[in-house]
C-alpha cells in the first residue's frame, strides 16, 4: 500500500471515529425506545462514514484549517460566525442509512454490514418507521447547524432534492431489472440518481453552509457526482476481478444473478449474449473456472477496459473539480479519496 | 344543518378545489412516470384537504384579507414581501399522504378513500418509494415559498420535528396494540403524536412564514393540537353512535376488533371487561342488537360521556387559542372547523 493510500485511510478512520462519537449525542435512544433502537441499529453496525468524511474534509479545506484541529461543532465560516459541521455530516450519514433500510426491504436483502437487515432483525413495520424517523432527523440536523439562514435554506433545498433524486434512482433500478434492454447511458444516469447525488450533497453542502460562492459549490457538487459514479463502477468491476476470499462473497455473483452492470451492458452492445456467459444459475454451485471464462470473454470484447476507463475518467474529472479549493492537506486528502475509491480492491 | 355548518363546509370545499388545482402544478407526473403516478395515486383519490384548509384560513385571518380574495401563490406577509401559501399547504397535505401510504403497509389495510391502498394497487416497493418521494417533496415545497429565510428555517424545523413525532406516535400505536393495559392519558399522548401534531403544524406554519410573533405561533400550534385530538376522539365516538349505513362500515367495528379507543380505555378503568362486551368476533356476523347492548353498557359507566366531554373541552380550548387572530371571517371559519370536527356525524 502506498504512503498516500495509508494517509487517506487514516484520514477516513479519524473522521469516522468523530462521527461515531457524535451519533449517540444527536440521536440518543429515547422514548419510544423500540423505535430509536431500530433507527440506530444499522448506524451502530458499522460503516466507513465515507460521505461524512468528504463533508468534513471539504469544510477543513475551504477554511484552510489544519485537518482535525478545528471543533466540528463550532466550525468557523467564511462569513464570520460558526456552524455545526458535525450536525451536517450526521444528516448525510442518516439519509444514507435510511435509504439502506428501505432498499433492503424492497430488495428483500437479509444481511447488511454483516448483521441482519433491520426488517429481519425487527420487522417490516419497524423498518419502515425507523427509515422514516431517520429521514426527518436528517432535516432536523441540517436545519440546526447555526449557519446563516439563507445558507441553511439552500443546504436543505439540496438535501430535499437529493432525497427525491435517490427515490427516482431506486425506482429506475427496479424498473431496469424488469427490462431487457438498458443502455450504458441509462445505467449511468440511474447510478447518478441512486448513488452519486448523495456524494454531491456531501461535498457541496459544507460549501453552501460556510458561505462559499456558487462556482465553488457547483464544482464540489460535480466532484461528488464524479466520485460517486466511479465508486459504483468500481463495485461492479470488483465483483469480477477480486478473489472471492477477499470480496467476502462469490466472485462473479452479479453474472450468476444476471445483474445489469456497466460491464455487462457494454458487452451486450458488443453482441455478447450476457445471459449465457455463466450457465450455472446459483452462486453456491458456480465454479471459479466458469467465472474465469466469462471474465476472459468480457475482457476480449473490451467491456472490462471500458468500465475501468469510464471510472478513471470520472476520477480525473473529480480531481479537476477540486481545483476550486485552496491547495492544502485537506484537498490533497479529497483527491486521495477519489483515487482510493477506484484503487481499492475489496 | 345549521347555516354556520353550511358556511364551514363551503369554505372547506372552496379551498379543497384550489388545492386540487395546485397539486398537478407542483407535483406533475414526470420521469420515472411509474414513481410519480404512484405518488399521486392516493392524492388524486380524494380527501377533504382539511389540514391545507386550516393553513390557508390562518393565513387569510392573520393578514385580514377577505377569504378567497388573495392569490395564495403570492400571499402578502406581515413583514412586506410575498410568500407562496399554496406551496406550504401542499407540503402539509403531501406529508399527510405519505403517512397514510406507509401506515396502510404497516396495518396491511387494503382500502383507503374507497380505492385500493397504494401497496395493493401497485406493490410494496412502489408504495414505500412513493411515500419516500412525497416526504422529500414536502420539504422542497416548504423550502420554496419565498418567505424570509429565517422564517423558512423555522417553518421547516416545525415540519421536521412534526414528522419525527408522527413516527413516534405510529410506533406507540403499534406498541399499544400488543399491550394489555394502556391508560387514557397514554392514549391521548399517542393521538397527539400520531394525529394532532400535523394539525398543529398546519395551523402554526403559516403564522411562522408570514412573520407573526412567537405568542401567536404558539397559540395557533395549540389550536391545531386541540382540534387534532378532538378529531380522533370524535372518530372513536362515531364508530359507536352513527348508523352503519351513514358510517359506510359496520357500527361498533372497533369493539368487534378489540381496538383501543378513549371510550374503551375509560370503560376498562371503570372495571368493564371490554374484551367481552361483544362476543361475536367478526364484523360481518355481529348484530345491531349486540352493538346496542355494548354501547348501552359503555354509556352506563360514563365512558361515552367522558369521551364526548373530553372532545368538547378540547374544542373550547382550541377556540380560545384562536383569540390571537384578528376578529374576522377567516377566524370565524376556523372556529367553525373546530365545531365541525366534533359535530360531524359521519
Amino acid at each position: 500500500m502506498s504512503e498516500r493510500h495509508q494517509q487517506v485511510e487514516d484520514a477516513i478512520v479519524a473522521r469516522r471515529d468523530r462521527v461515531n462519537d457524535a451519533l449517540p449525542e444527536d440521536l440518543p435512544v429515547q422514548k419510544p425506545d423500540h423505535l430509536y433502537e431500530a433507527s440506530r441499529y444499522l448506524l451502530d453496525a458499522g460503516g466507513k462514514r465515507l460521505r461524512p468524511t468528504v463533508l468534513l474534509l471539504v469544510a477543513e479545506s475551504l477554511l484552510d484549517v489544519d485537518p482535525l484541529t478545528a471543533d466540528y461543532r463550532d466550525f468557523p465560516t467564511l462569513e464570520g460566525g460558526q456552524a455545526d459541521m458535525m450536525s451536517a455530516a450526521l444528516a448525510i450519514e442518516v439519509i444514507q442509512t435510511f435509504t439502506l433500510i428501505h432498499d433492503d426491504i424492497m430488495d428483500d436483502d437479509a444481511l447488511r454490514r454483516g448483521v441482519p437487515a433491520v426488517h429481519k432483525e425487527y420487522d417490516l413495520s419497524t423498518a419502515i418507521l425507523a427509515g422514516d424517523t431517520l429521514y426527518s432527523k436528517a432535516f432536523e440536523f441540517l436545519l440546526e447547524t447555526g449557519a446563516a439562514h439563507e445558507r441553511t435554506v439552500d443546504a436543505n433545498k439540496r438535501l430535499a432534492t437529493t432525497c427525491t433524486r435517490i427515490c427516482e434512482g431506486q425506482s429506475l433500478d427496479i424498473e431496469f431489472e424488469q427490462r431487457d434492454v438498458v443502455t450504458p447511458e441509462e445505467y449511468l444516469e440511474m447510478v447518478e440518481l441512486k448513488t452519486a447525488v448523495l456524494y454531491g450533497a456531501a461535498a457541496s453542502i459544507p460549501a453552501t453552509l460556510l458561505g462559499a460562492d456558487e462556482q465553488t459549490v457547483d464544482a464540489l457538487y460535480n466532484y461528488g457526482l464524479d466520485v460517486g459514479r466511479a465508486f459504483q463502477i468500481q463495485d461492479d468491476l470488483l465483483d469480477l476481478t477480486t478473489p472471492s476470499e477477499k470480496l467476502g462473497k462469490q466472485r462473479g455473483s452479479d453474472l450468476v444473478e444476471n445483474k445489469q452492470t456497466l460491464v455487462t451492458l457494454h458487452a451486450r452492445q458488443q453482441g455478447v449474449d450476457v445471459g449465457d456467459l455463466v450457465d450455472t444459475d446459483s452462486v453456491e454451485a458456480v465454479s471459479e473456472a466458469e467465472i474465469d471464462d466469462a471474465v476472459e470473454r468480457l475482457r476480449e470484447v473490451g467491456s472490462i477496459e471500458y468500465a475501468r476507463q469510464t471510472g478513471q475518467d470520472l476520477i480525473a474529472s473529480g480531481k479537476q473539480n477540486l481545483e476550486v479549493l485552496p491547495d492544502n492537506e485537506a484537498r490533497y486528502l479529497l483527491e486521495g479519496i477519489a483515487n482510493y475509491l477506484v484503487e481499492r480492491d475489496y
